[in-house]
């Protein structure tokens, strides 16, 4: 069993109550098991408005030293982390799956990809591909004008905000994706503790605070408080010296967060990684070919975490016939067997429900599929379903196109073929679009796969969008709402590029060059020189 | 002579006054020449917010067509536009200058980047690197999980919505960086003309669409609305059809158009380019080595194009003492020296006055350098002066680090070197910020250095900020308010970045994935496979 402090970690120091107890701060916060409702082990101080801006000066004054590490030495900081959470084996384990329910194979597997992902952004740090350096050499015998020696290349952005996330209490939390991007490129990270896993948090920051002491970095390049989104979130967002954020939870938040970011005296980009439905359209020769199959699929992606992910698919298309009917006995079956699950937290069953109920008291909708386990609200038990309306009372109703976070999906069923077009072209912004089909019904599609192009940040053919790669080539990232930015992705190695901007060296002598800028390309870096590839 | 018609172009047709006469529409406009205050031939209707949305909507229409197309398409509409504009000969040339006030040999140069700009742009979209072409292969033996088969490349953002910029009428107008970075990636454009260049602007667009036309490509990709910024940009940046914003302007515009894209229900990134005051530093041993010489050529820059560049240096910072003395000496002697010029606009040259105006306000401020010839109200003459304060009264006086777009500058002086590092950091972001030194100078000034890279977008060594070279590194932008998003540049061939967004392909047949993507690569590109550049 860990032993937990319940402290907020300021640049390599812990802290507790602090002297001002304004707005919430100096409260003390226990968590509640998802799994029994009873409360956990420790006790977890909420951050003071102080603390934010220590933690935030913190940041600001490690920022040029951190800025000026090498790439090895940044990669030899995540790949510490990447040990040092690994060494706290079961601990941290176990208290992940109390503290959120999840299951201890989930887990274990969101560990190696954790590590994974800091490994990747490790490499990422050595190769350096993403500093785009491009040189443009003087031409003093230009005419009309001599040109000047142009080097331009990617710099950090400077301390970057990072919002833990409740459904990937490892991988897109503490030490997740967004704040290994930010470390892989020299950004300081203060990370906002979510509310669901406070004692998986502690532990994974301490992992961090000692990677960092470890490597002999400035202790300012990592803070994490507890707190209230509301207060103490909004006062990272708003803080001077923050430059950029990163975020995965729910649309209402994502939107204030991007609201406070755009009403600073100088707004700053927010990453926001909000909502999806992520569509899936089965095309007629699939649906009669592979009925059972694509039901037994559906269901899996539908379920898996409980429902929980940013990539579950909320939304499923087809065209109305015998093969429908067949599949939709397929899936009344498939989702009678799942099992049930506990959500991640009271308050999300709480959202889950609420969305169920909204979808089934439009008139038109009615339940297609339910798991027939017995949900017991005290282990936040939620139940899978399926509902279903027509083409319709879908495009009718706005609300059937929002998403529930949770094991709840909406079959959409269409007279026609043509209304599958229709229907993908009226969607919101989506993280995904997945199309089932024959090679016969797919070489009839190219149109359909067009309009999701334009909807989507990544578009699957016969599969399912629920597991997200980790790799140079995903987007994981869409038209609003889907994210707040769709010119970037949270996942994979082009993250990094949310937290770099580009500087231009005009001028400036050899020996007052980064390194990557000099002539003789120290780091044997591939450049762009004069318009060619070297 | 020009014979203007005064028509907004909407995709191709030309239309006047229409139905719609709400919120100052359907209302004639007649621009004044800043040379004399005279009227000008051509009265131009202001566009109605019908116009607006048959505008958006036919670029909306148009997107997904104009996505298709390929490099080599996109580039022939590029170069066809320079051909169009050349082909405009001295009428072009001649109703910019009576617009403008900027003279024959400025805006032929200007004409010169433009078509070299719109040509740049072509060479980008044949080069196709912009795709950033990402393949991981599936692996289906991994363990425990198979890898799909993923494919990354950037696609069009969809329609953008540009506006004109007054001090650049050709090379930041209708044809201008922005509009050539977004129709190069594929985005049709829909471009607000600026009040103060309506008759450059008609033949411009007037080019453009004869391009458009002539390559056979949708009407849709380009429109054209006169009329107000509060109404009719607005309406442009607010309709549900706009994907994208670039804008070149003023500081409180800039704010109005983050603000509005910010409060859509589907915010959209804006990429605003406001307000830098480009700081110049003399280092101690350059100011008693060059002092002549840096005055000259501040002189030089200050007063280009009568001080309208985003690049002016509006600030300078120096070490007090006898080299001062005999710097202020040689400053005054040329600024004295300096010719007078007529703004771009009477509004123009009223904001200079009241800028002006308040930085002499401020106790503590005087006047170091003036022209000596004599301004003449009816020719919107403003003449270069540069104001003087001490650091004390500069740090104290927030107001004196605004930007005074025209021929003004302000002279800092401060009693030690440590002290340009105080004024360094305190430092809004910056387009650009300039060092001169000597070689014993610099040796000592890579703090400098370091810390004005964290405050601009280009740092200058020995030279001056204005002249903005159009090629691969150049980076122009920097943290707000010089821009309003400091991870890209509007100048340069990574100017396209703007207006793009990635998308990812997992399990796609071949038959129907894009060119690039395809296992045969067809177009030949330089593509990352499986994390090998290849």
């Amino acid at each position: 069993m860990a032993s937990l402090h319940g402290n907020n970690f300021i640049a390599g120091s812990l802290r507790g109550p602090s002297a001002d107890a304004g707005q919430g701060s100096g409260r003390l916060y226990v968590a509640t098991s998802p799994l029994d409702g009873m409360k956990l082990p420790g006790q977890f101080w909420f951050a003071s408005l102080e603390d934010v801006g220590d933690a935030m000066q913190a940041a600001a004054g490690a920022a040029q030293p951190f800025a000026l590490t090498s790439g090895d030495q940044r990669a030899r900081l995540l790949e510490a982390i990447a040990e040092e959470i690994l060494g706290l084996d079961d601990v941290l384990l176990e208290r992940a799956a109390i503290e959120t329910a999840l299951p201890a194979a989930r887990l274990t597997g969101e560990r190696g990809r954790t590590v994974g992902q800091l490994r990747l952004f490790a490499a990422v740090a050595r190769d350096c591909s993403w500093l785009d350096v491009r040189i443009d050499r003087s031409q003093p015998d230009r005419q009309p004008l001599p040109r000047s020696d142009l080097r331009r290349m990617k710099v950090p952005i400077g301390p970057v905000v990072v919002f833990g996330s409740s459904n990937f209490p490892l991988a897109f939390s503490v030490a997740g994706g967004d704040t290994a991007s930010a470390l892989c490129t020299g950004n300081p990270v203060v990370v906002k503790a979510h509310r669901g896993h406070p004692g998986t948090s502690e532990l994974v920051a301490g992992a961090i605070q000692r990677a960092v002491a470890g490597c002999g970095l400035p202790a300012g390049i990592f803070s994490m408080l507890h707190g209230e989104g509301s207060v103490i979130g909004t006062a990272l967002v708003t803080h001077p010296a923050t430059r950029a954020v990163g975020f995965t939870g729910s649309r209402a938040a994502g939107r204030a967060l991007v609201d406070a970011a755009g009403g600073r005296p100088d707004p700053i980009p927010v990453f926001a990684e909000m909502s999806s439905l992520n569509p899936v359209f089965i095309l007629p020769g699939a649906l009669a070919d592979r009925t059972r199959e694509i039901a037994e699929g559906f269901k899996a992606s539908l379920t898996l975490g409980v429902g929980q992910f940013c990539t579950k698919p909320g939304l499923l298309f087809a065209v109305e016939g015998p093969d429908l009917v067949r599949f939709r006995a397929a899936l009344r079956e498939c989702v009678a067997a799942a099992p049930i699950g506990s959500m991640l937290h009271a308050d999300i069953l709480a959202a889950f429900d609420r969305g169920r109920t909204a979808l089934l008291n439009v008139p038109g909708t009615t339940v297609l599929a339910r798991s027939t386990a017995i949900a017991e609200a005290v282990k936040t038990h939620a139940a899978p379903l399926v509902v279903e309306t027509d083409a319709a009372t879908f495009l009718a109703h706005g609300q059937l196109a929002e998403e529930v976070f949770g094991p709840c999906s909406l079959l959409v069923a269409t007279p026609t073929e043509a209304g599958l077009r229709t229907l993908a072209r009226g969607l919101d912004g989506q993280l995904t679009a997945t199309i089932h089909g024959t090679p016969q019904d797919l070489a009839a599609a190219g149109d359909l796969i067009q309009i999701l192009s334009q909807t989507a940040g990544r578009v699957i053919v016969n599969g399912f969008p629920t597991g997200v790669e980790v790799c140079h080539a995903m987007q994981h990232g869409g038209p609003w709402p889907a994210t707040s930015d769709s010119r970037f992705t949270s996942v994979g190695s082009a993250a990094v590029e949310r937290f770099v901007r580009p500087i231009c060296y005009q001028d400036v002598p050899e020996a007052l060059l980064p390194e990557p800028l000099k002539d003789a390309n120290p780091l044997g870096l591939g450049r762009l020189v004069d318009g060619v590839r070297a």
